[in-house]
């Protein structure tokens, strides 16, 4: 266990643990650090898109004639500059299905589905030129009634977004259109003997808003077309392999026509994997003479319609006897998709009761279209919302059964040998010692005291994510090591890998080298996301590190004129034949003989381990205006083990204030014909530094058996808890239960003056 | 043997040996390709030199602060901001005696030593406030004399350029100060009894004038020194870790903290090695607040102060017997190094009689130092003057015995077992069968008739490079690899290691996915120079495949579940337990189930196989204005095996080209005072399409027994038996032997008009 990053168990490693200054610090300190917008290249266009007005119509003309006569515009594009690639898509059938839905979100084909969804996009030699050809497009809507709340959208009479959806239940087809794109269940045990066995049984229903990642750097890139059909763009994204396979996907190109050079990343969190920018500016770049075109989403488009994550309602029930265990458990949830089917009701069915050991349990999930932009991934998808209703039911019955809410969560515990909600069994996980950890923790010690003021806990999982990775390792004459990685570095990869790679081989982290290179120059990666990263890349840059150590063995052998099989390594050290080198010096000592080292490893990683966190706030509670103010925030965890302790502690504290905004602020605001109101970050209101209390991070190392450091992901799950665990805290400052997000001051006054009778 | 690159030594290569279009070739021919100058980063801003207007003087005072009070200027360096790594460099020794003199040919420290040698360079926010910047830093002279001829500088009382060069002969070092940086000498045999068996015996002199490369591209760069220390440049180079490695000694800092970029490449020919705007352009940025600089220099100063080729002072004696054998041979090669120590004589010296078998012979080589630009390598160095010399004298004692010219080079051909003059023994070579073709070929059947029409013949060898090379190579999804590589593309060699790798694992040349990357992101690569990167890259990308083959027959015994010992590789077909699969239709099978193939090689290659050619040329004499015009040209070459024949006559016919202008035009011409008088391309004469016919290439191909498809360098040797060969013609079309060259319509009227006794 670790406090403020102090980390207790730290092995006896030299690098690991250390906290060294990060490779790409100064050029991001400085200003130095370039992102996708700072892309200028000879020739250069901008691109702009024509959205749509409506949440919902029927397209039934686009005349582009007089804003192709604007003079300064290159091309014009709409659906029907990917018409060819789509007829491809529809014939691949059921394969294809979720490719046709993001071709239709990109540039809408025969109906626009939320406002703001993207109809043509126009290039020009000006973003002036741009945007006044953007207005100059003529185009015949018959408008449509939209649906923007999941429940009316199941209704019977509802409007039809998508007329192929026949989901009746449970993955059954039907006759009739619906909403409904995906319904499946996890169940298990006796539902009936579990209530039975209940001392106290709680039932709630929740709603939860819509919100956005809020990345402070919108959707940017610059794609030349080239002449020989290669597609290069530079751009900002968490996975560049991904931009590159569904750009490839989209025009039906091969993937070795597509070359993507991921810039700096000013946020993602789940929001860049879509090719928001690079789809439309290919097309632009191809129609334009070849000539590279940018294209770059003002705050507005980055709202209206990139992939903000589901709002939804979900309802929970549950029974737990006297001793505190949970004997039974319900949930349903339905979750807004957006436009097209995909919201993340599967990783929020995964996510909502997965800390804990239970025998009995039904959990359903829906995946509902609304008119609304379609869903994305951000962090730990789905998770935050899903907790929320479950922590909240189980501070509910803990109050009831009059046990420690704490204690409640430590008595249900999952262990290794457990198996989650969906399916898998845990290896070796650190819930418990969260738990034991937020008990023993002086936050726990000193009471919150005073009038409106309370404390809530609550606790979260996130499975983590493995899969391939790339690195390839180059020595230099001086001994240091460039390490070409795969993954865009979003939350310190450069650093961490370097780290990982350098205990590895005896170095120090600055001796390293770490690059994020183009997709043609390292193999295919995974992308930065699912808190896959320093696990995957642990493992390959660690057997790089063995692979560049057996190569310098093999170069000493002969050096030193002995067998390969008598040098040994230890202590960071080469020995043999009464010789003793280090990497660095090895290297140096042997760079003007023998051929500088390199070496390349791709692997499909496996192996992640599950990650929990366990969060205690306390907050006060102005009756007079319902503001919450957050006084002390403590998030324990467990991160397998922290490569650089400051790097999680920042991952922990900005989930959390993620959290925070999720729970207290954010959400997305429409009017009744579903037009997006707040569509700017002063009326779409996140959390500052001034509206929070420094974020305590516990790090608790509970080491992951299948990483060679130990590693879990730690950058999802500290968004979990923190719904559930201000709710928790909300009631015990007023005595009010929160069941909506966000518990803005209008809806905390309205429960205030309800349980007032007012 | 091939004529017009039908290679009849074919072998059974899919790919060796085909035309297919060059993988970069859409980007140069569309004018999409960028090159140095075309960097454009923001915040950039703008380098200019400030040079000597004197060939010699000893500076006195240099005052900035006029030109520092200029607005817009941001810095000015001089070589005293290379002071502190100029002590270091001292502290070395004699080891760094050569980069000490790169440092003052840079930034001229106390003495400037030609007309145009850097004292100062200015960044500012434009090209125009940097020009004008320049022009108000006030240099305060003491004019020394200048000595322009090598004859005249090995004078007793010649003005010295460097007082410690103390060498007096053979290596020695008197007391006195000479401008002789190096003498050697290559001896065996018996002179004497060689001369005595001889029938006839030439004894001839020669003068060479000082000429340039030539590239199309002057040098440009722009190098951001940023604030973490980590200096970055894009530029035009032939050698990209040669820039890192020059750049770093320079600035005395480690070769991990030079990251070089090359771009594309309008032409080096051996000038493009040395960073005359990368090391100004680097102190700029540092002193500019870590701003980009970019420096391009103007076409007057690439041929006052880049480095051109010497001229030179050479002196054949030869004799023969009546049979046709060389008996008895010497050589003195004076060459004009230039401002400080560095001539190709050495090169020189071993290529002016490898052609042959000597028995008995001396050649004796001065590197001479004088008032002009430090002289560079340039294709073949040294040896176009020095074949020049050789093959004229050769060509005068086969009249004199009435022997063929090629038949008196047939019989005196050196083959595998003979020793070059400079001692390494000959491996299986090609010169013999270059003669026999010429021989066969039609050109020689039919007579040049006609007044003052003529016909030569030459020979000339060139030793060929190998060394370092690293590649990477990443295989696609679709089954496409991309391959990265560290040698600069200057002559297809995206297309050559593109086709060996593809030929190694059955692809098409298409396939492959080329790319020339940066210095972080590759093993430690030679340059691209010396005839090598074919040899290196062949090696490596042949070894690359093999290992890609390995890896996938890894993945293939897994998939059909069966030994790996019993997948066999025929015909581009991996075969095993009745399966069986291309590279590429594998690498589609496995993508999803796989992880992506990745390896990289990095090896010291050796086995450079050496080069002859020998050349036909007929031309006809102006006597009235003494201009030769080339009627007919036919270029016989050894080339071991053509990867893309295309390039390889493309490689013949550039290096005949120059070889004629060498011949017939260029040529440095300086004042008394050593102004050069012609500094741009109106005045410096090089040919032009429209001054010359069709080069007709013939490819012979004796493969290198050291490579695995038998590759030969064939970039250096076709300049080198021009000058020889058109001085043969002209002899035979007007019975003048020109010993000067340039053999410019002025020089040859003084012959004609000597010989017409006027």
């Amino acid at each position: 266990m670790a406090e403020n990053g102090r980390s207790v168990m730290s092995g006896n490693y030299q690098v690991v643990g250390t906290r060294p200054i990060r490779h790409d610090g100064t050029d991001k300190v400085v200003g130095a650090a370039r992102y996708a917008a700072d892309q200028n290249v000879p020739g250069m266009l901008y691109g702009k898109y024509l959205r749509s007005p409506h949440a919902h119509a029927r397209i039934l003309s686009i005349d582009t004639s007089k804003a192709e006569a604007l003079p300064g515009v290159t091309a014009i594009v709409t659906s029907s500059d990917l018409a060819e690639a789509a007829d491809k898509i529809q014939e691949m059938g059921e394969d294809a299905v979720n490719l046709r839905y993001l071709s239709a979100n990109m540039l809408a084909h025969d109906k626009v589905l939320y406002h703001g969804h993207a109809i043509a996009a126009v290039a020009a030699n000006s973003v002036h030129v741009a945007e006044e050809a953007v207005g100059l497009i003529d185009v015949e809507y018959e408008v449509l009634k939209p649906v923007l709340d999941v429940r009316e959208a199941m209704a019977d009479d509802a409007p039809i977004l998508l007329e192929e959806l026949r989901t009746t239940a449970l993955g059954e087809v039907g006759d009739k259109s619906t909403n409904v794109a995906q319904h499946f269940r996890h169940a298990r045990g006796d539902l009936e003997a579990g209530y039975e066995a209940a001392d106290a049984i709680v039932e709630r229903e929740f709603t939860t808003a819509m919100v956005h990642q809020g990345y402070l750097e919108p959707q940017a890139s610059t794609v030349q077309w080239r002449s020989d059909d290669q597609i290069h763009i530079w751009t900002s994204t968490q996975g560049p392999f991904q931009i590159r396979d569904s750009v490839s996907a989209l025009l039906q190109v091969p993937v070795s026509q597509v070359k993507v050079t991921p810039a700096e990343i000013g946020g993602g969190f789940g929001g860049k994997f879509t090719p928001y920018t690079d789809l439309p500016a290919a097309l632009l770049s191809r129609k334009s003479g070849n000539r590279p075109v940018k294209m770059a989403l003002t705050r507005t488009e980055v709202l209206q319609a990139t992939g903000p994550t589901s709002g939804s309602y979900i309802k929970v029930k549950m029974g737990a006897s006297k001793d505190g265990r949970i004997t039974a458990v319900e949930a349903d949830l339905i979750y807004e998709a957006g436009a097209y089917p995909g919201s993340p009701v599967g990783a929020g069915a995964g996510v909502i009761l997965s800390p804990y050991k239970l025998d009995n349990l039904r959990i359903d999930g829906y995946d509902v279209v609304v008119n609304r932009p379609q869903s994305g991934a951000y962090r730990a998808p789905g998770g935050t919302n899903a907790a929320f209703a479950s922590e909240t039911v189980i501070d509910e019955l803990a109050e009831i059964l009059e046990i420690d809410p704490l204690e409640f969560r430590h008595i249900n515990a999952a262990q290794a040998g457990d198996r989650r909600p969906d399916g898998p069994e845990y290896k070796r996980i650190g819930y418990k010692e969260t738990v034991e950890a937020a008990i023993d923790h002086p936050h726990t010690a000193i009471p919150n005291e005073g009038t409106n003021r309370g404390r809530g806990v609550a606790s979260g999982f996130w499975f983590n994510g493995a899969g391939p990775s790339s690195v390839t390792a180059v020595v230099n004459a001086d001994g240091t090591v460039n390490l070409l990685e795969g993954s865009a570095d979003i939350g310190g990869t450069r650093a961490s890998a370097a780290m990982m790679l350098a205990e590895t081989i005896g170095l120090a982290a600055e001796d390293i080298n770490p690059q994020v290179v183009d997709t043609d120059s390292i193999g295919y990666t995974g992308g930065t996301g699912g808190s896959s990263v320093t696990h995957k890349i642990g493992v390959t840059t660690h057997q790089l590190g063995l692979e560049l150590r057996r190569k310098m063995s093999e170069q000493l052998a002969d050096y030193w004129e002995m067998d390969l099989s008598d040098i040994t390594w230890q202590n960071g050290q080469f020995s043999g034949n009464g010789h003793s080198l280090g990497f660095k010096e090895a290297a140096q000592e042997l760079s003007s003989g023998y051929e500088a080292l390199t070496a390349s490893v791709t692997m499909n990683t496996e192996g992640a381990g599950p990650c929990f966190g366990t969060h205690i706030v306390d907050v006060e509670v102005d009756p007079e205006t319902g503001k919450v103010e957050i006084l002390r925030y403590t998030a324990v965890q467990d991160v397998g083990k922290a490569i650089h302790p400051s790097y999680v502690e920042g991952q922990i504290q900005g989930g959390v204030v993620q959290g925070i905004g999720w729970a207290l602020n954010e959400e997305y605001i429409y009017d009744d014909e579903g037009h997006l109101l707040n569509a700017s970050l002063l009326d779409y209101r996140m959390p500052t530094a001034l509206d929070l209390p420094m974020i305590e991070s516990v790090l608790v190392e509970v080491a992951n058996p299948d990483h060679p450091f130990g590693v879990r992901g730690v950058g999802e799950v500290p968004i979990v808890p923190p719904a559930g665990a201000i709710a928790n805290a909300i009631y015990d400052a007023i005595g009010v239960r929160p069941t909506e997000l966000p518990m803005s001051p209008a809806r905390l006054l309205e429960a205030i003056w309800e349980k007032n009778g007012a």
